[in-house]
């Protein structure tokens, strides 16, 4: 089989026009290498203190495919889909990566000296302060969104499809992964990626006079 | 004064590798014909439902800036960069925004008749289901940062920087945009854009085989 070349990438903006949230795809695979480089550009994504929380399960094994399809509601995008990415985050793993990060960091220059020394008293500060506000998990999904979105624009700027799925049960789709039980791992979002043949009409947005403001925001019910 | 002119924009894995989290810009300002065009480019972000609980604010005035430096623990990039964005969510928004959502999607075709009905049912029962679980702060703050990474990610494409900042107070942000005392108005996300003459150095990632998993995740502690 001639292997189908990674077509040249789309532009940011080409790429948020293109994306559409789709549910029918087609059997066509994903090449590994277009997979891989997804993937690369995926983990590229910043973190708070590049702590790099994201736990990110491939799933493209037919079993393990029934078996999230069961997770998130019989959803058939399950089973269409070439890929099914699982964002998941450790939100205690900091405890254990932070030395090596500042490590790395300070060998390639890329954080100074006094700044490594900070971040080692401050990452634990923060993340305690975070703890003890109940907010730990909350802001390792926000990490783990923002890895997630780079992964959706970089497939679709190389002609995948995609969707971002809220729809499962968390535990369900924890005990999918290996993760039954495990308080320190939470589901960030589910991602379905690979190729359809479907035209989805976008939904439209609200107006911006909504969603964006000047310098504050408007009286609540105005 | 002439209008500098918009550059073409890099392509998605391009733009991701050039950004890098700045702390240094210069005095140079954004055209707002370009803000314009990343606000659309963000605005465009999916979310669940397409509900859009994002509530951006534009911050480009002194007095703001200076009341934003405060309360993000005085760090001088908020009055340095041209324009802050601080990315709120209005977690209660989707009672009001639902019905005009899934009407518009319904007229232009988006959503079939039938999927609109079920949504008419389903979102405030999916909404309920995740109030009673303490979980639509999270998930509107969920599809806030898919929107500020388009946001970073566009800005990046048009030759600007910027940084994802997490290290603000909750409360102090709210009282600057003018949500004191809402309980429905979350911060998800505070970026910072602007130009910049500092080269900042990549931090590094950890390998993948601590990030990226086949199938499962490995045993916990492995």
């Amino acid at each position: 089989m001639e292997t189908p070349q990674i077509p040249a990438p789309l532009d940011v903006p080409a790429a948020i026009a293109a994306r559409r949230s789709t549910k029918d795809f087609n059997s066509q695979g994903i090449d590994p290498e277009l997979l891989q480089r997804i993937l690369d550009l995926t983990t590229e994504a910043p973190s708070s203190w590049n702590l790099q929380p994201w736990r990110i399960v491939v799933v493209d094994d037919d079993a393990t495919k029934e078996k999230l399809h069961q997770a998130c509601f019989q959803q058939r995008q399950l089973l269409e889909a070439a890929v099914t990415l699982v964002f998941a985050v450790d939100v205690e793993a900091w405890q254990q990566d932070m030395a090596p990060i500042i490590d790395q960091a300070q060998t390639v220059g890329a954080w100074p000296p006094s700044y490594c020394e900070s971040a080692r008293q401050a990452i634990p500060g923060g993340q305690n302060a975070l703890s003890k506000m109940g907010r730990l998990r909350e802001y390792a999904i926000k990490d783990a969104m923002i890895a997630a979105t780079h992964c959706v624009l970089a497939a679709t700027s190389f002609g995948l499809q995609s969707t971002y799925m809220n729809g499962w049960q968390e535990e369900a789709v924890k005990q999918v992964i290996g993760a039954a039980g495990r308080d320190e791992i939470a589901i960030a979002v589910v991602i379905v990626l690979g190729y359809s043949d479907q035209v989805v009409s976008h939904p439209g947005r609200v107006p911006q006079r909504n969603t964006v403001f000047q310098g504050r925001l408007p009286e609540a019910g105005s």
